[in-house]
């Protein structure tokens, strides 16, 4: 497995794996790399015969310094995980080699930022956009690996391919979890030991919603209710916003009239944890 | 040559010429081609041996209905045109084949839209950066033509491309001009007979300016009175805007001190043209 550092380095490796016909695919983190990332190179390699990891914590999908400063590193160990995962080539660029330039051009896609994380982390698509899209440019991946816990950046970057007629395929990995149901998350290394379990209240909620709906609760507004209750049952978290939206125009729900997505950001404590399920009808 | 309707077949075609190894140019138009297009399909034949022009009106681009309506059109002559000049393939797509989908992508540029076209067609370098980036994703040329004429689109579409690391190069191409100065335009044919000789008024300007420049006058304030005068001294001409600005940043000068593009957009009656030079100090 190749570790690669410079734009030069990747453009050659990529010419040399087009030049003998490889399929290649992509997996975009921001490193810290656990079981989540090593399903998705996983998935990868029974897609496709050059598999690519980058690790990149772009800061211009940060929306505070904060959060951008105690994001967590490992590189040994996320090398490590790649190469076990069977990744043929790893990507780890500095921010001086992504952002040489100040980017001039601007992405967005207002249409699906309305509601989730949209309005409570300004600039984060945007930033996300734009990596995602050099990204794809500097792979020219034939499949894009991304992990469904961050479900918005999924279906936007679903969207982005399908807008700019990106020619790859978007594919996206269920949401990997520990034995409590807690999503798997480079951020849940942030956890106090304290609020671990109270973490885990997240998915549980998601669970017990799904029991009422069964049980014949419709009304979006009581099943988020429901859920919310579980959450802050936890005396350390801090609902940011649960929703129930639509699965692809990630529109708020009135009411339920097929599948849909209920998706929530928590703090527990300091750490901001999102997770979501998806609930067919 | 081949003329491709569907993005379908446009893959189709490009896969096979990527798998014969050949070097992909692209010439993007929206059609009613003259001299100055068919000089760019040209220049592509000297550095590619696989010349595509794509053919389409982009409605997104086009601040006033009006002027999108009467955009004039040729379709059979401009088959001929690119045919002569040594294309081997023309895609001219439907709007319905581009825009089945309303794209929730925006793109936009403000850094360098502030100038010149910028603040007078609003939208249209947003329309313009949504349909290039999609024609680069649909022919992954290695090279694309841009003509010097629409400077702005130019310099836009040159750090849209170094922005989002897009594996080509971008190729820009002098503007071909009338004998009697008139940059090539597809509007030109909206002119009336009456205005044609007011039109060759703009170049004429700028030779005038750059006269006065070399003759010591440096005030770009002083440099624009003089250039507008001749412009207006047509009848029918109403100037919208005529600036100086940086070559790269277009950013408005107030001093000269290094290479300057002069750049304007004319009212000859009822059709609007735009022209510029670069001068080098």
């Amino acid at each position: 497995m190749k570790v690669i550092r410079t734009i030069v380095d990747l453009r050659t490796e990529i010419k040399h794996a087009r030049s003998q016909d490889k399929n290649i695919s992509l997996v975009p983190t921001m490193g810290y790399l656990h079981a989540g990332h090593a399903a998705l190179v996983s998935a990868a390699t029974k897609k496709s015969d050059f598999v690519c990891v980058s690790i990149f914590v772009n800061r211009l999908q940060f929306n505070s310094n904060k959060d951008f400063e105690t994001y967590p590193k490992s590189e040994a160990s996320d090398i490590e995980i790649c190469k076990q995962a069977g990744a043929a080539l790893v990507f780890i660029p500095s921010h001086e080699e992504m952002y040489a330039l100040d980017p001039a051009i601007e992405l967005s896609m207002p249409a699906l930022s309305v509601n989730l994380c949209g309005p409570v982390r300004p600039g984060h698509f945007e930033g996300v956009l734009l990596i995602v899209a050099r990204l794809f440019n500097l792979f020219q991946p034939d499949l894009a690996f991304f992990g469904k816990k961050d479900y918005q950046q999924y279906r936007i970057i679903e969207r982005l391919v399908r807008d700019l007629n990106f020619p790859l395929e978007v594919v996206g990995c269920e949401t990997v979890r520990e034995p409590d149901g807690l999503a798997m998350s480079s951020r849940n290394a942030n956890l106090k030991p304290e609020h671990r379990e109270q973490a885990a209240l997240i998915f549980r909620s998601f669970k017990i919603l799904l029991k009422a709906f069964e049980n014949g609760i419709v009304d979006p507004v009581e099943l988020v209710e429901i859920a919310q209750d579980v959450i802050v049952s936890g005396p350390d978290n801090r609902v940011e916003y649960l929703q129930i939206v639509h699965p692809e125009s990630l529109e708020l729900l009135t009411v339920i009239e097929g599948p849909f997505v209920v998706a929530a950001a928590v703090f527990c404590g300091e750490v901001r944890l999102i997770d979501n399920v998806l609930i067919e009808v």
